[in-house]
């Protein structure tokens, strides 16, 4: 016989016909469902009844407490150094990660990047950096923070410890077609990044047919959510609505991405790319008090590259060594003169994913040198016959469903239309 | 690897969306989930997503129809009687099957009554005729099948074979928050009687404190919806909505509920019960052709009690052994002079099953003679001092909750309310 405070079987019911819950009755939840006391079919039908009646921001704030209360929390208060964290909602072609951390190291702030592998058309940062040689992303809590303090830069993989109950919860929901819930995703996010233990935290938030908000009312939505939480909590929050209608830079894929990044730290890359990772790093420097630093002549200075090199060689890689590439590429090319006005970036990661570059379950395995190189980006002009975009894959099978994907993603117009602009809000 | 036709995240997507599920969908759901390729935290979110979208009357045809194939169907077609079946949706002294199905068979019609033991605050018609000494409840096709043949009604068990995806449906269901869904709920009840194969079927949808649909806009809405199931599905059926704010009779409890059965199959009994077996059992007569035979004949005369006899023998039971009586009794008594205008059946209800009536959970057991035996119904004139309410119990520990539901349960006031009305409404 259990003495358990609640029915669950109440709290849905409550939930489903609008009520809120209480502190007690959402600590009581996320702890009981931990404990397999509330089975998975009781959550995802409550999880379900929170996408249509949602949260009350008291209890979201709580819900998300609960999350981190479920497991260890990281700090970094005994660093020299204070500290940044970025997140991404996750886009086509987003490599901005790993520009970023070691550009905001080399600024003075200790940047913490615990990060993910990828499912679907969206690359994940770890499946990026494996594709360096010798690289590995699994460091122990020791491990991670010897190297901030020694490097200041560290990207690696989030330790089990760490929100357990969001972990067991977005599996659940994942499964049950209970994911697109504002209040769900913000707390998912944010009760791992809170439990971290970063002071600052800048997101990065998608807008577009890329990304999973497809649109700006939604992403604005999930900003607001996010940094509300956030902040509450204590952490000095801001977030950036970016455009994902047309993929970052010009490749999507892991070893692709990489190399494009090292161009970057080098001093040139793509300008969407170089912009999006000054203005990040500026925000992340702001919370951590260094505004006073420009983060453009770490990059254009070399101290960038020299942390990058530095974060690579400290995880096992080689950050000199050749990068794989694929052994069958196929190009496809401008049917006609014009200016290319639309590239979609779905379609470009649905293609990536389909070349290999992404997994469609958890334990398949990703190839490093697949995915999709971009020769020219909306308001280019481009001629007939020119490449507009190379596939790369080692599964040449591959690349007839790459193509179905990419089958009406671009167009190509007389006149060129509307300028795209990259940072489409900021909300603090 | 499997090869399913669907991905279940898809259909609950769709449906949480508002989106309507074909009718090939709607098969492959339910038989998935008997099979076990839908996972029961899939199907919780799919019915909580049912449950704020609803089913269109397709969608919900075809669901009731899945779970009808998944199991057993009888055929009655072969008896030389005409079939008529009743479900109530349940409520507090609602014993009407006990006298209701031999008096439809003493007039000619044969019943098959299939039933279930209580859950929560209504008694289960099989509970209360356990309460019969050598009376059994489980009988094969074969033995239900003889005695229809020879007696004319049997009230047995429903064998695991019928509608076995509502079996597993309804005890998700149970523990997930997402019974209160009107088309869940009719497809439930429906799917098990059109597979019970009787040719008409009367359904009793209670109304009030004491009964699952508290409003007649709800109780309405489930109505016409069984019984436009029930009538796609080529049975004749008919709904009558009936009151459910106080008890049916005057008592609620197994024994005691047999005790006041009898005493109307021998032609007396509380006023309100004689009218609803009546008014039933035409409906059922009718819709099997028999409107030519007044039902009031056959209680008067003893036919009705003839056939319960031969019925309650027939499985075992000995119709003329005295029942059990409870050991201990508490009387609550009037405080003063007036007319009883309010007695909740609810409350009622509660206590009936606190004082060990009814069960918490499946596996409990119940006693026999354990109720509340009622000596005044709303509209009756009281006096103070004289008895309200006799509890009865085999475990007097019980007597302080029972008291404590029955709190404010009743109320006697100088002047009369308006007359209750017991039959609210007719569906066809």
């Amino acid at each position: 016989m259990s003495h358990e405070p609640y029915s669950v079987v109440e709290l849905i019911t409550a939930k489903r016909d609008g009520g809120t819950l209480s502190g007690e009755q959402v600590d009581w939840l996320i702890d009981a469902y931990v404990r397999g006391v509330v089975a998975d079919e009781q959550m995802s039908a409550l999880a379900m009844a929170v996408f249509f009646r949602g949260l009350e921001p008291a209890e979201l704030a709580r819900w998300t407490a609960a999350m981190i209360a479920s497991g260890e929390r990281l700090d970094f208060s005994g660093l020299s150094r204070p500290t940044a964290d970025k997140h991404s909602t996750g886009g086509v072609g987003d490599k901005i990660t790993l520009p970023l951390a070691p550009l905001v190291a080399a600024c003075g702030v200790a940047v913490p990047q615990l990060s993910g592998r990828g499912l679907g058309h969206t690359g994940g940062t770890l499946d990026k950096l494996e594709s360096i040689p010798g690289w590995r992303a699994e460091l122990s809590n020791a491990e991670m923070m010897a190297q901030l303090e020694s490097v200041g830069a560290v990207i690696c993989a989030a330790g089990a410890g760490l929100a357990p109950a969001d972990k067991k919860l977005y599996a659940l929901r994942d499964v049950t077609g209970t994911v697109e819930s504002i209040p769900l995703i913000a707390s998912s996010i944010m009760s791992k990044k809170i439990a971290e233990g970063t002071g600052t935290l800048v997101l990065d938030v998608k807008v577009g047919s890329g990304a999973f908000m497809k649109s700006h009312e939604h992403a604005d939505a999930l900003a607001r959510t996010m940094v509300g939480l956030g902040t509450d909590a204590g952490v000095r929050t801001v977030a950036l609505l970016t455009d994902m209608s047309t993929p970052l830079g010009l490749t999507a894929g892991n070893a692709l991405e990489v190399a494009e990044s090292v161009e970057v730290l080098a001093g040139g890359g793509p300008a969407d790319v170089v912009e999006l990772t000054l203005a990040l790093a500026r925000e992340m420097l702001a919370g951590a008090g260094r505004d006073d630093v420009d983060p453009a002549e770490a990059l254009a200075d070399g101290r960038a590259m020299d942390v990058w090199k530095a974060m690579i060689r400290a995880q096992g890689g080689d950050p000199d060594a050749a990068l794989p590439t694929a052994r069958d590429t196929e190009t496809i090319t401008a049917e006609a003169d014009g200016v290319l006005t639309r590239l979609d970036a779905l379609a470009v990661g649905v293609a990536a994913w389909r070349l290999g570059a992404g997994r469609a379950a958890k334990h398949h395995t990703v190839q490093a040198a697949a995915g999709v190189e971009l020769h020219a980006k909306p308001g280019d002009r481009v001629r007939g016959g020119q490449p507009l975009l190379t596939l790369h894959t080692n599964t040449p099978e591959r690349f007839g469903p790459a193509r179905e994907s990419l089958a009406g993603a671009y167009e190509i117009a007389d006149a060129p239309s509307e300028a795209r602009r990259l940072i489409l809000d900021r909300i603090s």
